[in-house]
């Protein structure tokens, strides 16, 4: 099977890293198509980012499915434009914020997810909410870290992040943790066996749930408020040129 | 005081509609100027509309605050972009959804909302829970009624309008009625005397309550989730062309 | 249009505070009718009080509605006697402590609201659960300060005051505050400048919610749980000599 | 032990059926001590009986205390006054509608309420929403029944209930239900029998969670929202002659 | 009337102890059948002890209904059981956990319990939301002592309980605390007088209930989730021997 | 890896079909290990059946460890012993009614439950409760049919199923569906076809997610409520013979 995955932001070496990620714990036979929206903004720090992403995102996602993608990830951990990504494709997609906590919900009681900036905590909240996940998260922290400083230094990085996993362990009670960014991916392994609690990182979570979809036929419900836009929307213009119309796994 | 008015849509002769909404109901000294997305598509109807319309709202709220609005009324039921609106402004942003039913609330224990199409239901009812009032809100209905067929043939479009209005009250205890998309705005005072309960519109709410937000001098949080964006997107550049930079009232 | 403004305690110079807040933000056109009940208690703090305000409340309601009021504020955080004043009035009635956080829940998506004493606390919580608003509120905090000593001594109330809010932006995230007496009407404006969020006081977000409801040809349904009171009630005797007649206005 | 049982409101028929109800079913060396507010309305049906109602009950509850009950009954199912009652008094008070509801819930997992207007609907369900009821409720009906026509018509009253019973069992999924008005109390045992489901009844209910907690040597509890009221209420003026000083059981 | 309370593990001192407390709280006429789960774990602490506890405690129940018991109590705050034995009990039965919480909230807004194990607090924090008690908890904090500390060392075990109490009470905001564990039972009266709340230990609130039930004539519904099992499971052979058939009060 | 799945009733057909049904959508290279609860009822249908099960369940789960299972699968859709089962192993652990649950709200806004006796219905509800479902949930409906009957006639039970289905689409509003028992595995590809949805089945889902569990190294959590019970408990003695040690799919 194919499964895209795509980043909503501009950022090349976050693309790598996030393909990377997802071409590590693919299931031989499952093919990662990695995609780039390259007039996106360099990386999602709140609704404005995010607001102005999508439209990319779409087109991605839209040349994903005639590339032959059985299913989609979004590769930011906001789930930015999740919902209407599931109104204009025909496989399942999920993104990497509901997925890392759908999963750590199966091996944890109460996890708590540890983020970037303070701007995206009532983002995931409200995410986690809709999801129907908010009653078994203990805490949604932030590091204070901005997205781009993951890449930066990462050691001083993962030292930050290790410190507020440590705080939601004593302070909020968590049993597993989220780790609530798409440039986290590598410090997972880590900080699970420094703290001795499951770690849970969105893009493995996110292709490993993709590919259970794909093998149990599952597609997207039409009938409801996923149900494909009128005829107007499927002919509206998208921006020219916003993006690289081959996979950036290619 | 200056309170711009934002159609999220193409559409013209809705944005003169929602202008004219809007000017019935604003005080002496309130100055309409009404905007128009020109890039958007003819109508929001669901969650793909909703993303594609939200980059060229944005433009156009940005350039009403230069044209000295202090306070922004987004003229789409869905409530289309008001996180990120509350972010790039500096004074309040309000939905016709958030405004009506929170006015509908004052006066009714429960209220119910007579929507467009079913596309739409979830999507209200994920704003309602997101603002709190899921609770106090009987049901969202829909009405079958495609947005621009509001225009097309009015009289048959109040005629159905009024009948889901009906149920509403009869087999879901609505006290009140929020009429679910700014085309309906028209029908708000005959359906209230038909039927004898409260019938709120979201433009003419929307406007009242800016209006009470300026008098107030209330401005939006800037510490929390409505944080300006960083300078990244400052600068990102908007697709050209997709705003008419004159307001409609003009 | 007429609006009345009726505290529901019997301190004159509370009276006098609270329509001076009225008047100084009610549009131009608007006439504050201001009502004291003088069979009330000194000041409302917990439910004893005000069980014992609500008949005296009620009558000079009543009487507004007789000297033309179109819509009318009860001027107690708690929103003494609201449910019963909705049943009574054919006008629009709204609290301040509901008034205050529905505002400041339009400019922030978390708000905390800081009050007198700690009874006061979980009356305000049912309230904001009975309005929908408790998963938008941060916290609900006292300040250990009587009613009276916020005139007694307003320097030290203030002080008092700032530091809780404090408190609420650091502790519990709070974006925006709710001032949670009526007393507090005069500080709002050097607080919101000190602590560098919006600070929200009831009286005057009642006056233009009310307002607004009256400019948007509100009434309050009675279809429901507001229908007018059966006829014994109607006759029911009142207490004689519980209000004075005139306005406080007069 | 003795506990007092209050008719929040003044027809003498009602309080001598409440009486009864109460004394057959209370424990052998409990004496009932059974009041009336002879200032009250003659029945309670919303919130403005309500609130016209609470001055006098206190009065009377006050009466009950010094008379040495040890425990109080508020014999409306809108629990009306409870709040204030349970912040003047030493020793426990209930409503009849919370104690109807919580014995309901010992013995089925989800119950129905059967009232008399629907104008005490929203109260009920507000009252079962600040107790944790809400979601082992089913519904809860109106059975279009003034309260005074339970005495007028007892046969009538008693079918058209039973009735509304049978429609929660089958619509509803109704496992118990709970009588939703004080002048039911003799109907609970032929309509359990008629349709095979515990029905329960407030009076007898709540005499029994009384003897119960007199009995574990509870009171309620004084350092939080049932703080006894400042010097100011305690001196507080009780409108005069509103009560019968002694108990209707004498 | 006979009620019968069954000790879910096999701990002989703490089934008298259990007994003790029953009988002293139980009215004149009651009479109290103690039994134990012989073929039970020395104590319960967390779900697995719990689950193997059941089907012994379900015959202990069994026999108990044979020996003529109206009602039925189960002596673990964890309500052990408690849904498969309304099932199998014509009588009603309560669990000392969901007694507890019942009675205090009868007489506080908001409790908070103090258990002994952390892994016990998740267990009953779902309990208390399945009766919808979870809005009236203000926490669920463990002492960290296991369950047999407590007859071990009970100075030692009351003044560590008493610290926990004293945070529930500052920190928590708790105007009554529920005591979390069978064995605690004896340690009531003392530390509501050091802390000066009310303080509800579990057996004797259960007792008392269910001498209300039976009073009131209250059997467990039978016509939804706690209908009687198929034939197949009435004639399931329980585990031989696992339990004593004589009661311990014998 | 290998998963095992355990039947928790004694039924060998049904033991044979869930076996057929996960082996059907392993991936290569994952090995099923199919277990039957010898001591269990013949079938699981309410609380006393499930409580019956669970030693013998648990018994068979540590057994499928020792055998080298990497992760578990119960076979009930009541999840019976599903939290006990995560404390006593170390690798990840689901029930088929949650796995199916979660994957339906991947690809749907709101699924509906079809289940076989009414008895289930609330057992399901407090399920999905607990796992943060509810909300995406429309309705749990009961068929009727008992769990038997879907292996007696499966034709008719097939139809009834369908039946149900078309009544959730059309009035709970259901974009997918979920089949609530482990008998049905055979029945979700036609009624997918029949009815438009996504129909999802237990049994595949939870192979599928413990195949991804697996694949991104969770276990669970053992810090929390999942810790593994005391001493006391591992040394308890299982009922002897409650098992068969080998394999069903050996």
């Amino acid at each position: 099977m194919r499964i895209s995955i795509v980043n909503p932001n501009s950022t090349r070496s976050m693309t790598e890293t996030i393909a990377l990620a997802a071409r590590q714990v693919a299931a031989r036979g499952t093919e990662i198509l990695a995609y780039q929206n390259d007039a996106g903004p360099v990386s999602i720090e709140g609704h404005v980012d995010g607001a102005l992403a999508v439209p990319g995102l779409l087109h991605a996602l839209a040349i994903a499915e005639r590339d032959g993608a059985d299913a989609h990830v979004i590769a930011c951990f906001d789930d930015t434009g999740l919902e209407a990504a599931r109104s204009v494709l025909k496989g399942p997609v999920i993104g990497i914020g509901e997925a890392a906590a759908r999963m750590a919900s199966l091996v944890a009681r109460r996890f708590s997810v540890v983020t970037t900036l303070p701007v995206s905590v009532p983002i995931i909240e409200d995410n986690l909410a809709r999801s129907g996940l908010s009653t078994l998260c203990a805490s949604v922290r932030a590091s204070a870290l901005p997205v781009l400083a993951l890449e930066a230094d990462p050691a001083a990085a993962n030292a930050r992040i290790s410190q507020e996993i440590g705080r939601a362990i004593e302070e909020d009670g968590a049993e597993a943790i989220v780790l609530g960014c798409a440039g986290m991916a590598n410090f997972a392994e880590d900080l699970s066996q420094a703290h001795g609690v499951p770690v849970v990182e969105g893009v493995s979570a996110a292709v490993k749930l993709m590919e259970a979809a794909v093998a149990l036929g599952l597609k997207t419900a039409k009938s409801g408020v996923y149900a494909p836009p009128l005829t107007k929307s499927q002919g509206f213009a998208y921006p020219a040129g916003m993006m690289t119309d081959r996979p950036a796994s290619a």
